[in-house]
């Protein structure tokens, strides 16, 4: 099991390599709510989001002889960018497998950024029978996007950060999609203060982690029709047992609570956040009541969106 | 002539009411462009642009039997808000003329901020029939948005401030529109050290500086037909010759150089910067030879943007 202990390492091993980026307050926002909100800016990181954290503290730990093989992975949308990121300066390869009709700005976002993309029909099987077949072929290693304990523990730096800055802080809020970001918030959080609650918020239209949580077992998504790109995926098997056991509660999120967050957020603070961000906003907004004078961290995890895909 | 003393006593009325924007730099665009630009983010200044600068200058140094009598104006855009802010801050009334078709945005900026908006027809001659009705009705006191040394003085604030930050810039880049900005820009780096370039960036398709300039005298827009809203007036009795002393060059801007030039800063610097302002990264790309090299300045003006119409 990740610790406090293991994220402070990973803070460390990236610390070169990352940005510590702002925390961003406003008055208005503040006044709209009721609480006093603290953004944790990850939209501002390299390669656009917090993906690189985690993706710099594995790539960081691989050998010379798994570098030269190569790295790869199915994810095409911001850990496929920061995974290759993370692996070029390091001088290695990095191997995307892509269905072909994903959008151009994420291909062009891997290929910045020294990634090679592999194209495979857009279906599962198709997907993960390439990524086999390259592993096979090449001895590539394959790096998760959210279920290997490396990643946790980079993900994690993110809210160790926050509290650092704002120790007095009385709750977090953190997307959920595969378990990664909100599985190292809770271990970073709940070790330095178990006193500070965290939830997890969640499209309503891929609410896997909340359902999953209420069953005690892990349940697979109804739906991913939701514009949050970064929150489609199944909560894993690593992530899953840490949310279990740590979080005060999930709060889904519905399509117009999110564009109505994403809105507010681009009209007031002046920043770009993508939808699977702003998120965290429109979980503090619909429950106004359980957050009224408190202070609450919200982690604005990307700003990868297409400008030509706006969902208003 | 306003000078460096009064821009710094603009700076110490100002100071407690506004904020001191950050100055934001990107490796990606440094890499583009050949140069290393420094960012003046006013998109992040209160009310949403530089214009509470020279406001909030003036709106201080009214008595209070002015402020009792009202402030009026008839600028519809980023002025009447900020204007409107600073005299509700003191207790007072603002008055604001706007035809009837103006966007809801700005209507809402003006009202947001305390602002009571007064109704006129779509042209100048109502516009200014309904000012001159409301100041013999009320003795309310017009506060011009450029032309007017108080709104000059202040806003060359901007430029005092990002030269405290990096005094060894070698050129600064200002949007130029009726000049209150440009002419305090200018009055301040001149001021400061007149060894550094200061240039004005103007849209091709409103560039009466640029023919004022070549002409020796104030000549009128021939149109107005750009997407800078910002950007449309004619430049002041007051501030062209402020411009005429010192400016190093005005750059003009097509319309599709700064839809690309703003398109860059949202995704790449993940900031909403209006397209009145991404007019000076604009200009900077244009002329990279010019620039190459060298640590530019770059006043991004507001960010005031209805996310409704973008130009794409």
């Amino acid at each position: 099991m990740v610790t406090l202990k293991d994220i402070a390492a990973a803070h460390d091993r990236i610390r070169p390599f990352v940005h510590r980026t702002p925390i961003l307050t406003n008055k208005s926002l503040d006044d709209l709510s009721g609480a006093t909100l603290y953004f944790k800016c990850e939209n501002f990181q390299k390669a656009g989001s917090f993906k690189i954290r985690g993706a710099t503290n594995t790539v960081e730990q691989l050998s010379q002889t798994e570098l030269d093989r190569g790295v790869a992975t199915t994810s095409s949308g911001n850990h496929g960018a920061a995974l290759s990121m993370a692996v070029t300066r390091r001088g290695g390869k990095t191997k995307v497998v892509m269905p072909h009709n994903t959008p151009k700005i994420k291909v062009n976002n891997v290929e910045r950024n020294g990634g090679e993309v592999v194209w495979c029909d857009p279906d599962q099987p198709s997907r993960e029978r390439i990524l086999h077949e390259l592993v096979e072929e090449t001895g590539a290693t394959v790096v998760h996007p959210y279920n290997d304990e490396r990643i946790v523990a980079g993900q994690g730096t993110a809210a160790k950060e926050l509290l650092e800055d704002h120790p007095d802080l009385d709750s977090i809020i953190s997307p959920v999609s595969g378990g990664g970001l909100l599985g190292g918030t809770l271990l970073a959080t709940k070790g330095l203060n178990p006193e500070i609650e965290v939830f997890g918020a969640e499209p309503s239209e891929a609410d896997d982690a909340y359902r999953s949580l209420e069953k005690g077992e892990i349940v697979a998504n109804k739906t991913i029709d939701t514009i949050c790109d970064g929150l489609r995926a199944q909560i894993g098997t690593i992530t899953f047992p840490i949310i279990q056991e740590h979080v005060d509660g999930i709060i889904t999120v519905t399509e117009s609570e999110i564009i109505d967050a994403m809105k507010m957020v681009w009209e007031r603070m002046k920043i770009i956040a993508e939808p699977s961000s702003v998120i965290t906003l429109g979980a503090l907004l619909k429950n106004k009541d359980m957050f009224s004078g408190k202070k609450v961290g919200l982690i604005l995890s990307g700003g990868n969106v297409d400008l030509n895909q706006l969902p208003w």
